[in-house]
């Protein structure tokens, strides 16, 4: 099994990441590795153990933890500095995709979500697209709110979202500034929210957005589309989401099963 | 409603776009829904209409649809061409979360899925974080396989994974080129998958990854830590997955209910 590593590999400390494969990709497996542990919250105090004991928990040499850290810290996971180690920058939050939530209800406990309203007003003629996804009669109005959302002070997503008139009026009179979308939905309206189709999208952010985030243009940030539905099956919310990708992460539980009927 | 423009916007012809804010971000929401347009196959033949007629249909200028194409080029979405138009780069798949499913039985009908097998071998020794996450005795050893998956003979995908000896050691005489393992498991052991924790990441590709992606270097993927369990509860299978982010999105369809009473 044990093969001899590649120009400028190092020896024959690397354990199970030993193979024939370049340093660089025994670093992005020690970073997966890595990625997982940090965001799962192993390390509780959000210091990270030192390279040397990191490499013998890990069964990897200290020079490929080192390119595994630097790995991380590019991504903005981990900060790096003399004296003081490998410390987790900022917890990652996670964001359950098994039911449908608001932010807010997600987050509740990790500290207080807080919206810059950016917009919230009716808007009288909304894009062709967005009436066609929310099944508007021609020369239907709608509702616009743009949200800037703050967790614990600092950016984590600009939520831009168009509602049907009727769901989105009630609204532009309540406190959008600390309440989430849906649960005032499901207040105002008396209906219980059904169902949402999500897709999830992962780009580099544009200048613009990466300025109302707070991260450099081009990191990486999620891109969601969220359709969100009455109980009785009308679609009432069309959003657009970009998180930022350092601070929050997805999580579902899926379960094996026959394959469903239709997709 | 209708507010001055700032500096350097455009005048009166942006129709529900108008507002006080830069044209920067007007651009950002007309690349949202045409993003969402794009991805789930508005434009069937792949070729978008001229900028005047989505202008027309997404009420707004031809210089905020012009920045907005400029956007979703730079997510590697679209190619515009004098002469050609624009035009939708590669359609991008579907993954869905709301099963478990291995990503060949998803793309089912899409187009061969083929996979160059870059690692398949049992690991003595595997990494403590790990023996971890599979509930490993001290000294048990794992089997890792490591995949660079194809949709249509380019990349799409980096799977990494770690399997219990009893599951995986099997696998090594099977068609790992062809076939998904959750499949292979399956027919091997003759018991079934039950469920899955998935955690789902953005990440800026490192230079590794992206070389072997065929992406530039610090484009956005997704990074995907999936945990897969034996019917009776036991994790058998811990995966790292890296996907091209311009060539798959993540759909699910949640629902609202009351909140699960532990999480």
């Amino acid at each position: 099994m044990r093969e001899t590593g590649p120009p400028g590999a190092e020896g024959g400390d690397d354990g199970p990441w030993v193979s024939s494969r370049p340093r660089a990709e025994r670093a992005r497996q020690l970073a997966d590795v890595l990625r997982q542990r940090i965001t799962s919250g192993a390390y509780e105090d959000g210091v990270l153990p030192g390279e040397r004991e990191l490499g013998a928990h890990l069964g990897a040499s200290r020079n490929a933890v080192r390119e595994a850290l630097a790995l991380l810290r590019n991504e903005g996971l981990i900060s790096r500095k003399q004296g003081v180690g490998t410390t987790v920058v900022m917890p990652k939050y996670g964001h359950g995709l098994d039911r449908l939530a608001g932010l807010a209800e997600t987050l509740t406990g990790h500290g207080a979500v807080t919206n810059e309203v950016r917009a919230a007003r009716p808007v009288p003629a909304p894009p062709a697209a967005i009436a066609e996804r929310l099944g508007l009669a021609p020369g239907e109005g709608a509702v616009y709110v743009e949200r800037l959302r703050r967790l614990g002070g600092l950016p984590l997503s600009l939520d831009t979202t168009y509602l049907t008139a009727d769901i989105g009026t009630p609204l532009l009179r309540c406190d959008l500034a600390h309440r989430d979308l849906f649960a005032l939905i499901e207040e105002t309206s008396g209906q219980r929210l059904g169902r949402a189709e999500v897709s999830v999208h992962a780009v580099n952010a544009g200048p613009d957005t990466a300025a109302l985030l707070g991260v450099e243009a081009g990191a990486a940030v999620f891109a969601i589309e969220r359709l969100t539905h009455l109980a009785d099956g009308r679609p009432v919310d069309a959003e657009s989401l970009h998180i930022r990708a350092d601070r929050l992460a997805l999580y579902a539980t899926l379960h094996r099963g026959p394959a469903p009927k239709e997709a």
